[in-house]
């Protein structure tokens, strides 16, 4: 695997090995992130009113044709957080309606849709999930068992956080609309990590963030809106509500405009996947999920446990979760950071506790090595881990 | 009066005279604000979970300190819409209530509480206020006619957009108080072109905009909110809401933690008031508003139109807006621009239209001379202004 390392910003003295939280900007990406912030600076009311607009067309059309759809059909939010909060709150939960769901979905979405549905008088099922996972149809029964006669929505992760694990959102949202369900996909560890086509999907709704595994700046991301369901309410009303010259897209109008902001961090979407392309990226993924398929054996052997799923790209691609025993989950963080200097997240998810390490193109062989010299240590020497 | 041109990132090839829509940014802040979007990109997990929190929380403390309130007691938010839409869809307006307001609000906030009163079968009314102002008892008087005994919450502008006046916020307030209203201010042109008391105010709910008169970049505002209506729902949830580590503040908990986001711009502002402070920025404030106000007769006597308000600090500061006569406004202010490299804004209000001055520390002068000759020659030779 080669190793791109000098293109990050990372620093050299942390084993990084939680791309997977915040992603992590490459510096062609953020150099162009920085230009932007001075040309808005240099004028700020033709950046804002005019050249930025042009700017955001552009990178729109670049992200609709990485992500295979119309880039009229997207808009840009900061995070998949806000899209989710968007989404719950437009499409009108009624009483008694149900959004049909999976147990580990990420923390902050079941937070939204819990606080959303209790708001409207609906339900979120947290349907439970079999872990490990055996199969993609053991996945699609478990799911299925908490639908009702009143679940309007599915919502579903297409790569989990916590538990690092891509799911088959395809067969589950074929089923769901053909049982007639809105169906929305939490993409936010997906694009650059594998392929999306959304042309060719089934999700009525989509977020994806950008500055995850496309590695542009904090705070792009984008939503997915089949034509249809379009305009939807925006969270954040502004000028381009009702507005006084509409555009041919009222979903643009009601979603692009959002106060004054700097928007720079979505323009650097056509340098991120410029970036990519140059440097052959979906090899550079292959050779990743080489080395997290590679590692996996070692540390379910050093932490007395096993895989989340099987050991197929159908499951697991860059991301590598498994459980941990550990009572205190935030010191062995802590520890691992401080001691150690690696910094990978260590998680909760109900009563579980999850390590999980993230490759990308900065990484090597040897930091997993260390991590698993570290993960010894601590077992040797400390009662973080049991 | 002393021109500080040279701190500002602004092109010398434009005549800017809107620093009211979009504030700019000086040099020390904006390179404040790249230099932690670097150190963000050094240590993600670290930056967002971590170091950064410690930045925002010296950063609440330095807001906190130049508009006179607890730290805690004001979260930042991306611009005063989004404080607006927060509060709006917060306080949980039901069918029946009535929000009072003016008919001189800005636009973009008009539309989010007609949205949000329309969705709770609510009122928002803009009640008309008569123009040009005579004097503080004349707006109070105009206000408190749209009072109803289902008014519950009076919102208006410290410092209005279009029409460049402030207001009598302080005698409305605390007027609204006796009769047990709640109360919200939108100071997005107040903190930097006037001192802000919070603690010493009858304000509920106060958002004012660091990205303009502060001079910090886009995307940096705030939201305050009394501790007794603390906390209020946010309009993002996110981990902060119910959070498994709560911290003393769950206003702080629901409005601060809000997804992934570059915050940079939310930790520049103590380097703004320091900048303002080392440049005694009051004074700057002073000789910028003698300027409006000098030039004041001249554009009236230009345009054949006459003042909003009496030419007093008590409605007029860093901001001059007067009535023009033309048919056409947005062609006005593009021929401005690209006949002549002026930036000024041409804005409608209902059925009027208001061509609006700013100055700033940036700005001489022959920066308003140029608009005059422009405004001439545009009487002479084009349709555009009657």
């Amino acid at each position: 695997m080669k190793n791109l390392k000098q293109y990050f910003l990372l620093r050299d003295d942390i084993t990084y090995l939680n791309f997977g939280s915040f992603g992590a900007c490459v510096k062609p990406v953020f150099e162009r992130y920085q230009q932007f912030q001075l040309e808005l600076e240099q004028e700020p009311v033709d950046f804002i009113t005019n050249t930025g607009l042009k700017y955001l067309a552009q990178s729109r059309q670049a992200l609709g044709k990485y992500v295979n759809c119309d880039k009229d059909d997207l808009v840009f939010v900061v995070n998949p957080s806000y899209a989710v909060n968007t989404v719950s709150r437009a499409i009108g939960l009624k009483e008694g309606d149900e959004v049909l769901s999976t147990n580990i979905e990420y923390g902050a979405c079941d937070k939204t849709w819990e606080h959303v549905c209790r708001n409207g008088g609906a339900r979120f099922i947290r349907q439970p999930i079999t872990l490990p996972l055996e199969s993609k149809e053991q996945f699609v029964a478990d799911f299925f068992k908490g639908l009702s006669p009143k679940t309007k929505l599915v919502f579903i992760s297409h790569i989990t956080s916590t538990t690092g694990l891509r799911l088959p959102v395809e067969e589950i949202c074929a089923i769901a609309k053909e049982k007639g369900l809105l169906t929305f996909v939490d993409g936010a560890h997906a694009p650059g990590q594998i392929p999306v086509d959304l042309n060719n999907s089934n999700f009525d709704f989509y977020t994806g963030a950008c500055h995850k595994w496309m590695m542009t700046p904090k705070g792009s991301s984008f939503l997915y809106v089949k034509k249809e369901l379009q305009p939807l309410d925006p969270l954040v009303v502004s000028w381009g509500f009702n507005a006084l010259f509409p555009t041919a897209s009222a979903f643009l109008d009601h979603h692009q405009m959002n106060g004054t902001r700097d928007y720079s961090a979505f323009l650097t979407i056509p340098t991120a996947i410029n970036f990519m392309e140059q440097h052959n990226w979906w090899q550079v993924a292959a050779d990743c999920r080489k080395v997290v398929q590679d590692n996996a054996p070692v540390i379910c052997k050093l932490l007395g446990t096993q895989l989340l799923a099987p050991l197929q790209e159908d499951f697991i691609l860059q991301l590598l979760s498994v459980p941990v025993k550990t009572a205190q989950p935030e010191k062995l963080h802590d520890h691992l950071r401080d001691e150690y200097s690696i910094q990978i997240p260590v998680m909760r998810q109900d009563d579980k506790v999850y390590l999980r390490y993230s490759i990308n193109a900065f990484n090597e062989q040897g930091d997993l090595d260390k991590l698993f010299d570290a993960l010894k240590d601590i077992k040797t020497k400390t009662g973080l881990i049991a």
